[in-house]
């Protein structure tokens, strides 16, 4: 906050002022739940009900009683007819004695009151309309008139260990939601369920994208044919928008010997990797959790001079890392993430020019998806502790400089960030918000002064020294399998016609309408739009339902009408078209490809 | 041969009589040199010297001498002088205690002698010009009227441990060239160094292609930008052979649990794995050395009916499999090889359809890249002992006529080979010869009854029942890596104008030139065409030359005339364009390239 200025500050004041507020009564529910657990399960031992960050919770031990989703509906109701009584808390503080005393029955509060004593603090009972729990305090000033009667709901029950711990007693936690405003609630709550539909693992299996299998492996999606033309289009667009900036593919293998990590460090490091395999000759193989080392090699093969300089190598290769399986999740937390990787060579002085052309590439990239919602952090090394980071403060100036400046030439969102630089170098990381508003890391761009030592690399400068490069690593999609899980949400499966597996279903009506149909389909296909025809025993509806399960953009029911007039009938996302010649349509559907519209 | 016919049989007939008789020259002149040897080097003990493929050698103890290529004229010369007196051979047996006599001071001998002896044979000396050696026969009858003077040559001298067995001692082998004439001479040594030009190891490095790092580990190659392209190209090419008809892509991960190869039986069985690798949660996890069984359990995850199949899953992957360090060579014999893997799941009686669509894309693949020569080999069960091989009669029949029938629609060669199928199916392998002569195993087809079994896969059929599909492998290419290898040889690293990895090269004569070629540059990239434009200090010669060192098809200098007039002069491997616009050149090339012309 050292340069906020007061405008900001005031803003900031104001937020964290409704922050609190808002804790407050989430805080002050949990408090008129706990009143209406106690009024239906007299016996019920009550334990601890903090505020969260979309409500509120309680967590109860009910004995042998089985609370379910059922049970709410009635404690919301109670909760409701006791609010109106809920008018101002009292506090008074107890010796702990007389507080043990008071909880005697309740082991859960007995060692929380146990613990606050420890630590010497003082021991408090906070009361509202007759019913007293043990607190800190932190409630609603007038609960009756803050709380609005339909901006809070319980929403669902749930097993949690006293404490987080799972050797301790499972007890009933009941989780409530509750905001400033019934709107702000309603909108919660759609959007949690419009998460739901879109989310990918959903999708990925309602449209045949991707699958998981249990004797294969978690975190390790396969991709029907529909997701692996799906990859294969992103993949494929990142490779134009690259090589046409004269970025140039290399390939690498997947594996290398424990010699090359050696040199890099990452050896030692790195903890995401799998232990080597070994061959008959005695060596130690790794699986390759990044490329960066097999770069850094190829690069050292062959002689440099700063006339062929930047070396541009980029790569889309799989990876593998162990995550533990409890962290894994659809395409969005894998093991195998395949990366469009790109390491650039270059001069200390040509830092600018590089980092600049990829902007202009993640640039494109965003704006071809429709990203548009993103922001910046310009991670920076600690101005006040430079001794940490590797490499002359020559260099990271101008390197810092450079990534300042070129951001903020392009007017985009930022946030610069001292003391969250890579000890090698300095960088951006590209944060975006998909339709949801939910955050996710995508592109990264960073500067390496360290792997250039490590692997000795070198280049002769215009005076015929022997002087090193700088490495700019880059990743721009970050993987190909997160990329496409938040595009999946963010698109909710309807992608645009170039990225959809299937673009055109043409539907025969009856079986004479099949020749002409597969002579359409025949002709789409030359010119390369991908193109399904949906003929068989199947009704009519039911062959229409099938091009629309897997959200087709396009849908030709072809009919006598079709036949006779030679003009096409199709159902697309933004309305029907009649009357449309085929070449009107082909002409259509491959400009709309080819400018990768979003539709 | 049981049902050779006549005409074959004679053909046959003639073709051992001349093999065996070159085999006697080649035998005879091992004598000569031996011969030349001992006249040269009294001392020197002679062992073994027999025949072989293009020519005989002799291994030689020489003692302390050390023998080198420079001593060979001097033989070679001692041997023709010494020809003209070898006119006949004579040989007499001797009992095993007159041998050992005769040959008491070599212990090479002597221990052939006991062999002999103990197999209870008889033991001869041959004897021509005064030269005897023991030997059990098998020479020119007239040798200084058989042998033509320049018809055979002393090669090379090479290191050979004494019986092959690295424990006994290093011999002195002295190599020979002979063959019947001196143009059949000459035109395998021309062979051998056209081979040893085009050697792919050579070119790979030559051209920029690929590489092998030590530190990453043998046959582990990484490809250069050059190479990069060149693999994309090929793979590419046969994406679309394949989507054109229906094909479809999958992707997998490169590892699997364990669980999944006790399914296939592959754990067991299959020797050339990697050991698995752990992680935390300890299980094991292994590097694929094989798609097959990732194929088997995408296709088993979704339900499939007759009216869906055949379900044709294609993929282009890298597997990892094992081969001792001395066994590699190159891109021909690798650890790391990608395959265009494909499994067709189709019900029996869709075999025939299938192998036929198969074939037709195969044939194109060799028609691209002019693979003229080439035959098939049907590997069929044996007919006379059925039982060691998994499946009914019904099925096998039908695979097998299938197979038949198709291949010799196609008029293509083809061998067929009883007691060759794998015990899970018969299967076509195609053979080609390339541009030296020498023959490579490419594609595969193979049919398989086994992996639908181990799997349980299953479709539904047109009678409701749930049945096993038939499995069919494919590859075509083989694997990139090996295909690549070969390619390369078979081109002599001239590839045509679509494999180039740089299509067109434009060199401005002098500074003033360069900002038009920039837009000739532009256009020509904007059209798909990959060119590289020569800057820079270095000469007009130096750049030429660098241009031609990647055989780049097209080389366009660019100079005050072509600015003038606004039409190019190009280089190309036909030979000097001149007077042609932008614009024709552009058509052209571009026809070229979709067209992928041979030139």
């Amino acid at each position: 906050m050292r340069q906020m200025e007061l405008g900001i500050y005031l803003w900031y004041y104001n937020f964290m002022e409704d922050n609190l507020k808002l804790a407050n009564i989430r805080h002050t529910l949990a408090h008129l739940l706990a009143q209406a657990v106690k009024a239906e399960h007299p016996n019920a031992k009550l334990t601890l009900g903090p505020a969260i960050d979309n409500g509120f919770y309680y967590d109860v031990d009910f004995g042998s009683t089985k609370l379910s989703d059922d049970d709410l509906p009635k404690l919301e109701k109670i909760m409701r007819q006791n609010l109106s009584n809920w008018k101002e808390f009292t506090n008074k503080e107890l010796s702990p004695e007389d507080a043990l005393e008071y909880f005697k029955d309740n082991e859960y509060k007995t060692e929380l009151i146990n613990e606050i004593r420890d630590r010497d603090e003082k021991i408090t009972l906070y009361t509202c309309d007759g019913f007293t729990d043990l607190c800190r305090g932190g409630h609603a000033t007038n609960p009756n008139k803050e709380i609005k009667m339909d901006s809070f709901k319980l929403d669902r029950v749930a097993g949690a260990y006293w404490r987080g711990n799972e050797n301790n007693k499972m007890l009933t936690r009941i989780y409530g939601l509750a905001f400033s405003t019934k709107d702000e609630l309603d909108s919660y709550i759609n959007q949690q369920e419009e998460a739901q539909k879109r989310d990918h693992r959903k999708l990925g299996k309602e449209l045949e994208l991707f699958t998981i299998i249990e004797e294969i492996g978690g975190g390790l999606p396969l991709f029907y044919p529909n997701g692996a033309i799906m990859r294969r289009e992103i993949e494929n667009f990142i490779t134009d928008v690259q090589e046409k900036r004269g970025f140039m593919p290399i390939w690498i293998p997947h594996i290398t010997k424990g010699k090359l990590y050696e040199i890099s460090g990452h050896l030692d490091k790195y903890d995401a990797m799998y232990t080597p395999m070994t061959i008959d000759e005695g060596e130690k193989y790794y699986l390759k959790p990044m490329n960066c080392p097999h770069f850094m090699m190829l690069y050292k093969t062959l002689p440099h001079s700063y006339r062929d300089l930047p070396v541009r190598y980029v790569s889309t290769t799989t990876n593998y890392r162990y995550e533990k399986s409890g962290e894994l999740s659809g395409l969005t937390r894998v093991r195998s993430l395949t990366q469009d990787d790109c390491h650039v060579f270059c001069e200390p002085t040509k830092i600018h020019d590089e980092i600049k052309v990829m902007l202009e590439m993640i640039s494109e990239l965003y704006k071809t998806f429709g990203f548009e919602d993103f922001y910046v952090r310009i991670s920076l090394r600690d101005s006040q502790n430079k001794s940490n980071y590797l490499g002359n403060d020559d260099v990271w100036d101008r390197a810092e400089n450079a990534l300042r400046e070129i951001v903020k030439s392009t007017g985009w969102n930022y946030k610069e960030a001292e003391d969250e630089a890579a000890f090698y170098g300095p960088k951006l990381d590209f944060m975006f918000k998909d339709a949801l508003g939910r955050e996710w890391q995508l592109s990264t761009i960073q500067l390496d002064f360290n792997l250039p030592e490590k692997f000795e690399l070198d280049y002769t400068n215009d005076a015929g020294e022997k002087v090193r490069p700088v490495v700019i690593h880059r990743a721009m999609l970050g993987s190909t399998e997160r990329f496409m899980g938040i595009m999946i949400e963010h698109f909710a499966g309807k992608f645009p016609t170039w990225l959809s597996p299937i673009q055109v279903a043409i539907i025969p009506v009856r079986e004479n309408h099949e020749e002409e149909s597969l002579k359409i389909q025949e002709e789409l296909r030359a010119s390369g739009i991908r193109c399904e025809i949906y003929t068989g025993n199947d009704s009519l509806g039911k062959r229409i339902h099938k091009a629309n399960k897997f959200n087709t953009p396009y849908v030709i029911v072809f009919g006598d009408k079709e036949m006779s007039s030679g003009v096409l009938t199709i159902e697309s996302r933004n309305g029907k078209m009649e009357g449309v010649s085929k070449y009107e349509f082909i002409e259509k559907i491959t400009k709309e490809i080819k400018e990768k519209t979003l539709n």
